[in-house]
C-alpha cells in the first residue's frame, strides 16, 4: 500500500502530485550521515547491512520524498570482478590495478551477487522491512561505460584518455570488456530486484564524454542489453548527464523514464525523447544553495515544463552538492508537491 | 601575401582547401616548449614577449598550421584587474582573492591594455613580424562568463557554486560584475586588434554547467556585447564546449565563426546554427592519441559532415591534451590538408 505515487510515474500513470526524490539523498550534506560517516568508511558502509540501511533511511525520515534509493556505489561490483577498489580519505575512488590490457579484461570476472555482494541484497532487506511499504525502493548500477571507463581510467577523470584509447585501438577488446561487465551488471540488478528493489536506475554519468556516432557503437548496444535483462519485472531508470545533445539515442537504449540534467529544458527533453517515456529531472542541484524564492521558481518552472503530464519524476540533474543547506532540501520537496497538486 | 586560406574561411569565402588549427597547439606536448618550460614559469613565458613570440612560433615552424595564435592566458587581464594570480606548480590557476562581495565586485579595476598587458601586445608585434605574412595571428580572450567563474571561484571549479549562488542571489551585482568585465575585455580584445591580431576567439570554456534559460538571461548579453566591441574590424570566433544543446542560442550572441565541441556532429551543429555562419571544430582531442588509421577516419569523416561547405575551419573541439604525440599532430594537420584538397 503506501505511497506508490513514483511507481506509478514510472509506469506513466497518473498521480495525484509530482513524485519527488533526489539523487544522492543520503549523504554528506545530513548530519546524520556525519554522525556515522565519522566512525566507519565509506565502504564500511556499505558493506555492513544495518549501517547502509541507517542511512538509507535518514532522508526517508527527514523529508517528504516519494522514493527510498539504497545506500550504495555503482563501484561495489570491483570486488568481485577481481579489481581493487579503495575510497582514500577526502578523495574520489582509486583503482590500484586499473585494466589497461587484454590479459586485464580477460581477467574480469563476472561476479555472483550473492557470493560477491550479499552485504548489499542484506541491506535492501533490512530497508524494505524498515520502509513497511512506506515508499518504494530503487536499486542501481552503473551503466556499462561508466563502469568501464572507471575501471579502465583508475579513478575519476577528465578526458578518459585511456578508455577511448581502448575503443580507438582495439575496439575487439572494447566490446569484450564491455559485454562482460553488461552480463555481470544484468545479474547484479536482478539480485536487487530479487532482494527487493522496486525500481532500478542505471547510472551513465561518464557517457557525456562521446560524441554521439561513438555513443552509438561503443556504448548504447550495451546499455541496452543492460535495461533488457531486467526483462520488464520493474521500471528502469536510464540516467545519464552531459548527454543532451542526443537524447534520441539515448531513448533507443531503453528504460521506462530517462533522467536528464539541466543543460536541456525539460520541455524540449521530453518532447524529444517522446512522451511515450517518462522523464526525470532537472533542477540545477546548485539552485538548492538558494536563495528558497529564486530555487522555488525554478522548481515551478520545472513544474510547468512538465506540465501535468504522467511520467514526469522531480529530482535534481545530478546529485545533491556536499555543503548544500538541509533546510533547503526539506523546502525543495515540499515545493514540488505543493505546486503539483492537481 | 602568404596563407589566406584562415581569414577566407572566418569570412565564409570559398579556399582551396580546409584551413587547420589547433587550440593549446603551442604546449607542453612540444618538446621544444618543455625546453622554455623547464626554465621559466607559465606567467614568466606570457610576459616575456621574446618567449612568448618563440612558444608561439613553436606550432607554426613544426607543422603545416593555417593560423598561428598568440601565447598567452584568458587570465592575463586579472593583474590590471587588481586580482592575485598564481599558476602554483602543477596545479591550475590559483587566485589568492577570489570575488565574493559586493565590495570585491565594485574594486575590480577596468583594465587598461596599454598599460596592464603591455608584454601581450608587444609579444603580438614580435609574432607578426616574426611570422611575417605567412599565416595569420589570432588573439583571444575569455567570454564574460567564464572570466567571471574563475575569479569568483578562484580557480577551476566542478560545481561553480559560488559564481551560481551569486546569479541567484545578487542578480543586481552579477550583471554589475560582467558589465565590467565586458567593457575590459572589449577593450583588451580592440588592444590585440591594434596590435596586430587578425582575428580574435572568445572562450566561454566554462559556460557549458549552465542551463539555456540562464545563459540567455546572464551570459548572452555580454558574450554579445563583447563581439559587438569588436565591431567588425576583425573576424570573430565564438568558442564554448559542451553547450551543443543551446547552439541556437550562442548563436544569438553573435561572431562570424562558431567554435563547437565534438559531443555534437559537426553537420547537425552547422545545420543548427545555420549556414550563415562558418563553423570551427570539432574533433575529439583524444583522438590524436592514435592509432593514426581511426584518426584519420574521423578526420575524412568530419570533412565529410562539413561536406567542402565555405566557411569550415577544422580545429579540435577542446584543446589538445598533455602527453599528445607530436607525431600525430603532424598526421593531423596534413591529413586535413590531404583530404580537403578540392
Amino acid at each position: 500500500m503506501g505511497n506508490e505515487t513514483f511507481l506509478k510515474a514510472c509506469r506513466g500513470e497518473a498521480t495525484d502530485y509530482t513524485p519527488v526524490w533526489l539523487m544522492r539523498q543520503a549523504g554528506r550534506y545530513m548530519k546524520e550521515y556525519m554522525a556515522i560517516k565519522e566512525k566507519h568508511s565509506f565502504l564500511e558502509m556499505c558493506r555492513t547491512p544495518e549501517l547502509a540501511c541507517e542511512v538509507t533511511m535518514q532522508p526517508i525520515n527527514a523529508f517528504e520524498l516519494d522514493a527510498a534509493i539504497i545506500f550504495a556505489d555503482i563501484l561495489l561490483p570491483l570486488e568481485g570482478m577481481g579489481i581493487k577498489l579503495e575510497f582514500a580519505k577526502n578523495m574520489g575512488p582509486v583503482i590500484t590495478n586499473p585494466v589497461r590490457s587484454r590479459a586485464d579484461i580477460d581477467a574480469i570476472r563476472v561476479i555472483d551477487p550473492e557470493e560477491d555482494v550479499p552485504y548489499l541484497l542484506e541491506a535492501i532487506k533490512l530497508v524494505k522491512k524498515e520502509l513497511n511499504g512506506k515508499v518504494p525502493l530503487i536499486g542501481f548500477a552503473g551503466a556499462p561505460f561508466t563502469l568501464a571507463s572507471y575501471i579502465i581510467e583508475g579513478g575519476g577523470s577528465k578526458n578518459y584518455v585511456h578508455t577511448k584509447s581502448l575503443i580507438f585501438s582495439d575496439p575487439e577488446y572494447w566490446h569484450k570488456l564491455l559485454a562482460k561487465i553488461t552480463e555481470l551488471t544484468g545479474l547484479y540488478l536482478n539480485a536487487q530486484i530479487d532482494a527487493g528493489a522496486q525500481v532500478v536506475q542505471i547510472f551513465d554519468s561518464w557517457a557525456g564524454c562521446l560524441g554521439p556516432d561513438d555513443y552509438r557503437e561503443f556504448v548504447l548496444p550495451y546499455t541496452k542489453k543492460v535495461i533488457e535483462s531486467v526483462n520488464g519485472r520493474v521500471p528502469v531508470i536510464n540516467f545519464s548527464t552531459s548527454t543532451g545533445t542526443y537524447l534520441e539515442i539515448l531513448k533507443e537504449a531503453g528504460g521506462d523514464v530517462m533522467g536528464v540534467d539541466w543543460k536541456v529544458r525539460l520541455d524540449e527533453a521530453w518532447e524529444r525523447i517522446g512522451f511515450d517515456k517518462g522523464i526525470q529531472g532537472n533542477l540545477d542541484p546548485t539552485t538548492l544553495f538558494g536563495p528558497v524564492p529564486e530555487m522555488k521558481k525554478r522548481v515551478k518552472e520545472i513544474l510547468g515544463q512538465a506540465n501535468g503530464r504522467p511520467g514526469h519524476i522531480f529530482n535534481l540533474g545530478h546529485g545533491i552538492i556536499l555543503g548544500t543547506p538541509v533546510d533547503n532540501v526539506r523546502a525543495l520537496v515540499d515545493a514540488v508537491h505543493e505546486y503539483s497538486q492537481r
